[in-house]
């Protein structure tokens, strides 16, 4: 179970301005994954739109492909083992949901689930485009609900509490940066 | 002028993959602009790809439409003036690079300039995929040179020096954060 409190969709973008890592969850008929996707960016303001790079190696992709909706979670810092355990190995013949420890939430209007301990959820659908998908493994969708911990991000505001409630920026090879300082210009 | 190394292209994605908010400079004739991105991510390791969102409305999007390229400059903390500055106003009918205070320095295999002062810089030409264009603003580009200034990255790794000479990361209303503490993981 997660607490949280829905954004408004036209704020859904401000979960993913600052450019965080995400993990991308999947579901269809019996099966679900999740992976790591730091190629991940918002498209537009309202409806809100994203776009993820999804290989078309991962399980992700066919679990995508197969049920057009996708969820987008924002891992806290207290995840970042895990999330570097969903970028790293392939959800094929197991269930690698389990395998990483995570828990999930039934979304409100997508199949895939939500993963439990993030700080924010953007629930997603497909907007089929072929030639993009195939080319560049490049998925795009509209948001279709979004939550986040109340904690964390309210009133279109991030304000992490403490350092392990931050958002994670993934590198290469394991390493991270957490989100820093906020300033105002 | 900028003191600045060649980054190899299989990892010029680095540059990118912690989400930082760019700058996207640009030139065709005689004209020439720079506007901000926090709607950027790299698309592909190698050949490196990125795409960026670039909105119909800016002089930007003319520039580049007419030139088929840009640069992607990762400005520094220093820059947050200027970037906000960069992302607020429109270049029509000024020299916007010119009006917020930018150097610039040619690049070695596009038109557009890198601008000075920044962390690194992804030298882009456009890959047509006109509907994307149209329907998204969505660009595509492949990077055809990369560069870093060595005393913040080297050798495939961020290693940033003082609090000035970090990357930043856009929210709205001039809030950003800093990239924050590094850890592995």
């Amino acid at each position: 179970m997660n607490q949280r409190i829905a954004v408004p969709l036209p704020k859904a973008y401000l979960l993913l301005n600052h450019g965080p890592t995400v993990l991308v969850s999947s579901a269809h008929g019996e099966r679900r994954n999740v992976m790591a996707a730091a190629w991940n960016m918002a498209l537009d303001f309202d409806p809100p739109k994203v776009a993820v790079v999804i290989d078309k190696a991962t399980l992700t992709r066919d679990l995508i492909e197969a049920s057009g909706d996708f969820v987008l979670n924002v891992p806290a810092r207290a995840q970042a083992a895990l999330t570097l355990a969903a970028g790293s190995e392939s959800g094929r013949g197991m269930d690698k949901i389990v395998k990483v420890g995570a828990g999930t939430t039934a979304a409100s209007r997508v199949g895939a689930p939500l993963i439990d301990g993030c700080l924010a959820w953007l629930e997603c659908r497909v907007i089929p485009e072929p030639h993009i998908q195939k080319t560049y493994d490049l998925f795009l969708g509209e948001v279709v609900a979004a939550w986040a911990d109340p904690e964390v991000f309210s009133n279109g505001r991030w304000h992490f509490p403490d350092s392990d409630r931050r958002s994670i920026h993934y590198l290469a090879g394991g390493s991270f940066f957490a989100t820093g300082e906020p300033f105002e210009v």
